[in-house]
């Protein structure tokens, strides 16, 4: 493992941090980032935590015309004890890799953005907020810089980390949300990128969920490019169903983004004793267990909303109600366990939580 | 119409033009820039032209995270007359605004940018090269720039206009290509943005491209996501082929780019009344046609390389030539008409070509 210096340039002035009580996802951004270089023929160079920054960019750099980049999403959590806890940080930068590999994209070295991320934490560890259902939510995301118009991997790139406080994904907290099964657009492709955290997965699906949302729908489901028959996820999050004491999630088929939240509901069923399956489900078979009313509970999951019910879905001119438009017991107990480990406040029997110490980073070179 | 004034404000320095002789694609950018803004509540506002320059950024722009942005490419070319011609340019602007609605970003007004682009062209005209076989590219881009990390249309973008002098595409001229016929990736499923001009389908592709060049070959050959059987585009081109005297071309159906050099080819060939047809084709049949040595001619075209004749592919471990692997005397007719005609050299009876008058945009508030 190399061992990387990374310089930390604090800022000379602080914002005024919002109240956090009342933080919309994603709108405030904490005094500082991580900036780490690549350039082809050089490899990764200069990792430094700089004063949080606009970005200054060629308008012929590649992101903006041939949007090469990945990102990820995690969470940092405030324990009662005033403890710093990451949840499974390891399996987004592992992630951010195979997204790396599919974008062409250089691999980033897992440890250093590990570091870094933990250092920055650190360094912004006031905007780490402590009411009920809020924490710092964190995105890496990868750029490409270089200025050139042709089609073809840049030879450059920024890997940056950014944090931002965060309330609830969803404002009224965990209430099930109706959602329309998507028929004219897909999602991704088996070939394509969906199973890579890319930008454009992201900016195909928003005329689905535009047109969801004006028929009253908040998320749409995704179905299978192939056949228009397999559910593949809801929004942007994997989707469980329990069906007669079962609980069944689309099998990871290379359309389907491999999220850290829903491997950890499928260990906690396990732990539980709780059956749970990984397999092709289609619409018909879904349309039919809410007939038969062996339907018993659906919902989203991932990072940010972390358990999304769901109470309603529309299906070929039918509205169909899941467990009578309520959340589910099953859904309730996973949101709040899950929780409750991010948390620190329930135990952690699969050693999920990661603690960020206050001397993280002693060894490197500090610039102040 | 909306009256625009186009601000325009000129570099007060003067970057070193490059040698016209040998230019690479995409590398050089003129002295100048035009931008407008858009901001949700107010539209579009702002248009300026202004020296060329890095765009200031928030890290948490949404284009570097979900990828909301469209692209345009077109040329300008110098004539003998020292008149500039653009070739199609409403062309382009509407099949912008076609992306942009695929792609939830608002609508831009195509007489702005059409009159933007032409006064543009005019602050930089001695950038427009006159060597053979040169131009000016023009790339029309629009980005997201509303720092926001919930994955929702964003409430603020640029429309960015930049210009670069540009050799041919292909180094070596117009030499037929070695193809690869991909069978794992895909470029795009109907449901999808393949028939939006977005970043996300250049991302996608890279892989199968690094995959292609490590094999030997310049450009894969891309199949339908449904049944990985019917032919759809070639690298970023679509794609023709001459069986047996007559012209085919895939149907447009939703993931296939409507390429402006497509349609040109389409109207010149029925202007000569050679037989031409858009219709499903697929891999068995060119595989079939060449086996019967009917398969006499197979081209890409696109904006960058015009045409781009297609030596030999390859498909189930058969390397298969395509007319001795030479440029065929149609695809020579089609480049030497088109080009001609992009450059007034040719009788132009389509009404293709608009000329950059000089005084354009004298309407126009200039502040020198």
């Amino acid at each position: 493992m190399t061992e990387y210096k990374i310089e930390i340039n604090l800022s000379s002035s602080r914002k005024q941090k919002p109240s956090f009580d009342s933080l919309e996802f994603g709108k405030n951004f904490t005094d500082h980032m991580f900036i780490v270089d690549y350039t082809r023929g050089i490899g990764w160079h200069d990792p430094r935590i700089v004063p949080y920054q606009p970005l200054t960019l060629d308008p012929a750099c590649m992101v903006f015309h041939y949007g090469q980049t990945v990102f990820e999403g995690l969470k940092a959590y405030l324990t009662q004890e005033e403890e710093v806890l990451l949840f499974r940080p390891e399996k987004n930068m592992e992630r951010l890799n195979r997204s790396n590999d599919r974008l062409c994209i250089p691999q980033i070295d897992e440890d250093l953005a590990l570091s870094a991320l933990k250092q920055l934490i650190n360094v912004d560890r006031e905007w780490i907020p402590n009411a009920p259902g809020t924490s710092l939510y964190i995105r890496p995301f990868v750029i490409a810089t270089e200025p050139y118009l042709g089609v073809a991997p840049s030879g450059r790139y920024k890997f940056i980390i950014i944090l931002s406080p965060v309330g609830a994904y969803y404002k009224e907290g965990i209430n099930p949300v109706k959602i329309a099964v998507e028929r004219q657009y897909v999602r991704a492709a088996i070939g394509g990128t969906g199973n890579a955290k890319t930008a454009g997965n992201y900016a195909g699906s928003l005329k689905a969920q535009e047109v969801a949302e004006k028929a009253g729908y908040s998320q749409v489901l995704w179905l299978d490019s192939k056949e228009n028959h397999y559910i593949e996820e809801v929004g942007s999050m994997n989707i469980f169903f329990k069906i007669n004491g079962e609980v069944v999630t689309p099998a990871l088929n290379g359309s389907i983004l491999e999220g850290v939240t829903r491997d950890s509901i499928i260990q906690l069923l396990k732990h539980w004793n709780v059956p749970v399956t990984e397999r092709k489900i289609s619409i018909d078979e879904i349309y039919q267990a809410q007939k038969d009313g062996i339907l018993e509970e659906v919902f989203g999951t991932g990072t940010a909303a972390v358990i999304s019910p769901v109470g309603e879905f529309f299906w070929q001119n039918e509205k169909l109600v899941v467990n009578g438009g309520k959340t589910g017991e099953l859904s309730k107990k996973l949101y709040d366990t899950l929780t409750g480990i991010q948390l620190g406040t329930v135990p952690d029997p699969f050693g999920w939580t990661v603690k960020v110490e206050q001397q993280e980073g002693s060894k490197y070179t500090h610039n102040r």
